[in-house]
């Protein structure tokens, strides 16, 4: 997404000059409340440390599931159901790569999602080291072929996470452009702001036209040595990865509602994610995320007056191996498209939120704009750029469904992000209260508000 | 060791007024030189880039005592020469914690140093959680017996890194008090600063009078959430380590001078340990110090006058898991020990030397006082308490050798000490420097000074 330059927030005593919006009152206390009694770190460690790592397809994804279901019951919420999903399965296995010359070495490695196994006895080949993508399409086949090809740029720290979106393509792309130069396999410098020794793994995307070669990813500090090595020499490793498919498998979305007042066939949307990569607890991503909008429904839920329009939670299964999840929530509520409001999805961890922007019709950015100004006081900004949506939202985008982005300090999620480290010991608890009662504030809002938000242009629902 | 009380250092204008050394213009010239051009960080690089981990007895261990006589020959150091080392041998296997109750999890654990095996199978047992072996004295042999005790004690981050001293006996105790009482098996709270997935060995010290149960270390975020979950009822885990002892192997003590100019039999003696836990690259533990203590001698051994006594680097063997090295130093140089002027380790990893602290003949803190005035531009304070000397100085210390501390800042060492983590992106470049600078500077100063610093008082010769 395009990253913002943060003005100062606007100062609460220019808000008071604004006629007050039909819920204003509730909407602020809502806010309030939720600052000061949130329950969404109980909720977060609930999902961690009661499932903890849930895999699409995994046993932890099972129990996920049974848990969002008691959750969302447990948290007053209202239609409380399961649709079914199926999701494709990939199992990591034994995983290593030692390094052989110029020293040996055991590194610390994980297959990326997806990633195909090597033989058993592993791939044992020179390195030849490249920052990008684009800086192998340089290369002569000649100095590719039959080499494990070692892409290591380094992701850049930001509060907006844009160096992820930068920085990634030699995690998705990379394999595949590799491949096509006839190289034996794929190693990457960890797509993450860490030091640790600890892998990001996450998913790699095979193209059609490549063969389909193993692909992982190192920890930062074992990729920053091998770099080292290779300014000064040839070097070799060998790679063995014991990953494999398995038949698809079944997961559901999970969804729970405030039912609306007056409009309960309008939905305003709040999504998250259920599942995590395979190798982790998931705390920032996304328990984080679904204890925000559980949170957020469950205060709303908790008040004597609704608002007018329906308050919608979906978990959405598997976002991290495919949006399996988000394709089927939009298929099996195509008739209901058109009576969805807005949709806005917490993936982004544990973060403060800093910015909201909207993606919808143009002529009601004005009308965004005042359903957030009750969240100035928490230091949120309205930003006049584009909303850019969770990867949840990617189908409804594509329908015209309006989107918000209420965006989290993503400073620290990159450190942890797609890590077995990601864990509740990261969870910084006055931080995710406070994005708990932005998103209650702009869901109560944005449920409660006269007149509507159109729909996305038909020349922005793709991303780009 | 003490912790100091750091006042403001000592304004470089006040020493002015002192008369000057007799070698201070030298002094200061090496210690400025030093400190702008440092190769402390190379030679850090070096050992850990091209060794790796370097445990006792293993191969790793072999390459570094290789890799130590090339790289005293080369900073040119003289009369460079390993003196053998018998050093007991323990190899770690496979390690795994399965939580089984209340919810299944794979927790990340690693065998403490020394630890005996469980059988193949693992130990599967409830487990019993107590904060200290203080907290553990108070139970019942029933509440204990059959268990898994859980020594959960945090370890406080100071500057001074006196947290340490207070936690670790949970992992050098703990394991006996625990078979005391009947346990099964002791799992421990890593102890260290860091909160993130990967945990801390270090060594078990059995006692003769307790049976020697395994014994592990979990990451802090693992032991957190076991923690969290024990204060809503029972678990129940299966602890599996496949350590084993093999026959006592050879390793080497690595020695090597810049021979003094008028008095070369009276020795400086700057050590370091040139071996690291099994499971770790040992960047701060102990290439730091390594690399601190040769970039000493090679400036020194680079000036066109060399000081009056000589400068002896030693490189201890196994530090880590029995200070044999420093036994077996002790031993051989029987005959000098009387001739060594003063002992000094860097076992503290990168960070900046703060304080300067002595243990010797009363009557010779104020000499030693003007040996480290040269450091008070560099932020470093003469502070009156008693050194504690490295681990590797206990034998000489037991001996009457007098020691000084050049006590580092210690805040981020215990982040990942005794860990996989211990790495070169670890390594602030311009700390280690000041470090290396102040090193020279001590130990020129110490070897040039006039008269001595007498003996330890026979009172303070053991540790306490």
């Amino acid at each position: 997404m395009t990253p913002p330059s943060r003005p100062e927030p606007t100062a609460p005593a220019q808000i008071a000059a604004d006629p007050p919006a039909p819920s204003a009152g509730t909407v602020e206390a809502l806010r309030d409340a939720v600052l000061s009694s949130s329950q969404a770190w109980e909720t977060t460690r609930s999902l961690v440390d009661e499932v903890g790592p849930r895999f699409a397809g995994s046993p932890g994804d099972r129990a996920a599931v049974a848990w969002a279901q008691r959750t969302l019951t447990a948290h007053g919420l209202q239609n409380v159901r399961a649709e079914k999903v199926k999701v494709p399965r990939w199992q990591r296995g034994h995983e290593a790569a030692h390094l052989i010359a110029p020293y040996p070495r055991d590194l610390v490695v994980a297959a990326l999602g997806g990633s195909a196994p090597t033989p058993p006895r592993g791939i044992t080949a020179e390195v030849i080291a490249v920052p990008t993508v684009a800086d192998l399409d340089k290369l002569d086949r000649k100095a590719v072929e039959g080499r494990i090809v070692f892409f290591h740029a380094r992701m850049e720290r930001t509060q907006t996470g844009t160096g992820y979106g930068k920085a990634v393509s030699i995690r998705t792309a990379g394999p595949s452009a590799a491949a096509r130069k006839g190289a034996a396999a794929v190693i990457i410098r960890s797509v993450g702001t860490d030091v640790e020794r600890i892998p990001h793994t996450g998913a790699v995307f095979y193209q059609a036209d490549a063969p389909r070669i193993p692909a992982a990813a190192l920890s930062v500090p074992d990729a920053e040595m091998l770099e080292r090595l290779l300014a000064k020499g040839p070097a070799k490793l060998t790679l063995t990865l014991d990953s494999k498919v398995l038949p698809d498998a079944e997961s559901a979305n999970i969804l729970g509602e405030v039912p609306g007042s007056s409009a309960p066939d309008e939905i305003v949307l709040l999504g998250a994610h259920l599942d995590s990569w395979d190798l982790t607890p998931g705390a920032l991503d996304d328990a984080a995320g679904c204890a925000i909008v559980i949170e957020a429904a469950r205060a709303i839920a908790a008040l004597p007056r609704k608002p007018r329009r329906t308050v919608r939670v979906v978990l959405f299964a598997n976002e991290e191996f495919g949006i399996s999840g988000a394709r089927a929530y939009a298929a099996a509520h195509a008739a209901e498209i058109p009576r969805h409001l807005i949709a806005i999805e917490a993936d982004l961890g544990d973060g403060k939120v800093l910015t909201a922007s909207f993606l919808g019709s143009d002529t009601a950015r004005p009308a965004f704009e005042a359903l957030v100004r009750p969240l100035v006081p928490l230091g949120v900004t309205f930003i006049p750029d584009d909303a850019h949506g969770g990867s949840d939202l990617i189908p409804l985008r594509a329908l015209g469904v309006p989107l918000a982005d209420l965006h989290q300090d993503a400073t620290r999620y990159f450190d942890v992000h797609h890590t077995p480290n990601d864990t509740m010991a990261k969870i910084v608890r006055e931080d995710l209260d406070q994005a708990a009662a932005a998103y209650a504030a702009f869901a109560y809002a944005a449920a409660d508000m006269s007149g509507d938000l159109g729909r996305i242009p038909e020349d922005k629902r793709q991303r780009r």
